[in-house]
């Protein structure tokens, strides 16, 4: 009675809703719990709507909001890999590429490119949009962290190099947001939330 | 060391982390729990950025996908109210326009404007984008439901005539998701999942 493209639609609306069912190591700032997947996006695309002023280079505000709402689908079958687990990004890669052929494969066609290609440039980072995208991805879980007296942090034995090494990137989407985060890691180390 | 500009804006994300702790009385499809506001409006955007050619009238998608990412910030202070709370809807537009002066009240004075006219245009849903936002803000819970065998519906004994005159509005929006969602509603009433 609908139209096949249409049901596909609606058939990945409904597998998406998975995504809020993936954890992150990320805790709540108000609530003891883990943050997931779906959250975290909904938080990443309100910064990309409220901070896009901050990039170094011009950005198309749409695209980013896309690429931040649909750059961690594919964990629904990959799961989420903590940003300091080595052995775990060994496989990532693949297992992404694998669940990226799945999950966006629901999609018709031309939809299913559309966001396989956005996911790719988030990944590659070399776009003014994925570079930004990467700032903002960065920045979202250090502020909640940091806000909770860094728990996930402590909880994982972070070290402070170890986070500044991971951040060096921003830098390439935005010096002022890559100066405000170095910022927050060295208050955070002052107040021993991070392991010299 | 950092302008007023962005402290503002930081705060505002550190404020509006508290959506993901309000919940909605929409069960998800692979958990027994609530679904919360942060969720529901990642999932509002991604249905805004797939679903758009079906809006009747042309829509700035990027003007609707800030629509239903800000569209439920006031229950940070308002709380959720059912859809078919009659009492609490006598209340709702009072308690959220305070909601509204506080929160988007955070940022910097163009930004809290934006938010501001934002929401106040989804609640009016007097445009082509606010007429389309409120079609994906109803076929999502449903298409939920649905999908969960009707929990949500059975628990508050919603009559299927509820559910078809909270619905008619959405003919406004979008002729084809109209007739989507009076399908849904039709085959949820055919399986015993709302009362006649």
């Amino acid at each position: 009675m609908f139209s096949e493209r249409l049901e596909k639609q609606i058939e990945f609306i409904k597998e998406i809703d998975k995504l809020k069912s993936i954890k992150r190591q990320t805790l709540l700032i108000n609530e003891d719990r883990q943050e997931n997947d779906a959250e975290h996006s909904w938080h990443l695309a309100m910064l990309a709507f409220l901070l896009s002023e901050y990039s170094n280079e011009k950005i198309d505000v749409l695209k980013t909001i896309k690429m931040v709402l649909i750059h961690d689908i594919v964990e629904i079958d990959a799961g989420d890999t903590y940003c300091y687990d080595d052995e775990g990004y060994k496989t990532k890669a693949d297992r992404e590429t694998k669940a990226a052929e799945r999950i966006f494969g629901i999609l018709p066609e031309d939809q299913c490119a559309e966001l396989k290609a956005l996911w790719q440039e988030f990944e590659a980072m070399n776009t003014p949009e994925s570079k930004f995208a990467c700032v903002l991805d960065r920045l979202q879980p250090i502020l909640l962290n940091y806000t909770k007296g860094g728990v996930s942090w402590k909880n994982h034995k972070v070290k402070r190099s170890q986070v500044e090494d991971r951040n060096q990137c921003t830098k390439n989407g935005s010096e002022e947001l890559y100066e405000y985060i170095m910022s927050i890691i060295s208050r955070a180390a002052d107040k021993g939330m991070l392991e010299e």
